[in-house]
């Protein structure tokens, strides 16, 4: 994933783990405190945003207009800090390779002939249920796990998740940014033949300070985050797992 | 996930990521580096392995006649160090609870009531293709990732894994542990619906210094891995992720 170009610099797409500044990787930390410009969006979350050097970071989450930067803006910056010369960090929540859109700015340096390499992150789809004592497999309940996003891009060519098959997989299902998405997915299963009272838990802000865990079943889930105003960012992890450790 | 008994150690049950040591959290490099006890398997792999404490290190993996060690052994030795007061660190290849036995490691402390906590890795699952410039999912290509593992314990109670529903799922599979019964679940997604002419990559050694990656289709990959001699540990990912990067 290296081109061979001097004067420009490297891109490094890394992943920030689900919060905890202690749950970066050694290589992310070293690189958000090397890098010339670290650029970000609020996904890290605000600890580690809080660390990242103040000369470097620059934040393209939102432009002025309070509006989500578009993808082919952020891949212009990055194209032109790394022709500049610039050791560049960008800063993904959790995994870059996991609903990170790694892949549409992996294709973007390689295009530009600029080299870049992903950093592997703590994915917060297998670490919010750990941190609230869920493992996502188990020897006596669960033998897969699937990761979805609850939110799928409208013009994304992808085929679109087959809640059906997933209901029938018999392994767990965690659903990532799946909190105002969770009626209809959560009804998409049931209609998919999966067990009602299968439990499902919500992990909010997973490892930071304020992180909260709250649990229903297939049915009741939907009442549960209503009532306890659960909000994103959150993880929704489905499957026995959820009760497979008495704590 | 915490008891509270003065004078007995926690046991804290720890990611160390695909290999390379910069891809241990900082968190649990600081647990590595004061823990009394790191219990430990070949997993983590030798450049982890190096960098524990000599006087901590304590090698579980295999018993003096060259057998794997017991689970029950391993319990009874965590319990054993943490009511003798240690700090034990358990130290799992990639993510504890992704195939890792975190789930009967937490149960055992948890009915010793020995406080113990999860410390989430990096997992090779994602982290493998990813360093070999695959990401799980893709916009375009795949909007959700399915990890199992290829080698199934015969007594375990999990539902056996359900090859035909993955085949049919539509998203990335990603096989641990499973160089050696490729055959057997290759043939089995295929017979399963998958297209035979569907990219396949095994990564070996993701992360180590000497890493490689080959790739295939689903009909050749068996035929790739005998000629290439690939040997275990290696990552299988399935699916269109495979080719969605030129490189």
């Amino acid at each position: 994933m290296t081109a061979d170009r001097s004067g420009v610099g490297t891109v490094h797409l890394v992943g920030s783990g689900p919060g905890d500044p202690e749950l970066l990787t050694l290589k992310a930390r070293r690189l958000i405190d090397s890098a010339d410009v670290v650029m970000h969006d609020a996904l890290p979350g605000p600890e580690i945003i809080a660390t990242i050097p103040e000369e470097a970071a620059e934040d393209v989450g939102k432009r002025a207009n309070g509006e989500r930067t578009p993808q082919s803006e952020i891949d212009d910056r990055i194209v032109a800090h790394a022709e500049a010369g610039r050791e560049v960090v960008r800063l993904k929540g959790g995994d870059p390779t996991v609903f990170g859109r790694a892949g549409a700015e992996l294709s973007t340096c390689i295009a530009a002939k600029i080299p870049v390499e992903v950093v592997p992150g703590v994915t917060s789809a297998i670490a919010g249920p750990a941190l609230a004592g869920i493992p996502v497999t188990h020897r006596d309940h669960a033998s897969s796990v699937t990761v979805v996003t609850g939110h799928e891009a409208p013009d994304a060519d992808a085929p679109p998740i087959d809640w059906e098959a997933l209901a029938q997989s018999g392994g767990t299902i965690v659903v990532l940014m799946g909190v105002g998405s969770l009626d209809e997915y959560t009804a998409a299963l049931a209609d998919g033949g999966l067990d009602p009272s299968t439990p499902v838990a919500l992990i909010e802000r997973a490892s930071w300070p304020d992180q909260r865990a709250v649990t229903g079943t297939l049915e009741t889930i939907v009442g549960v985050r209503d009532r306890e105003g659960v909000e994103p960012p959150a993880v929704t992890v489905i499957g026995d797992v959820v009760e497979a450790i008495e704590s």
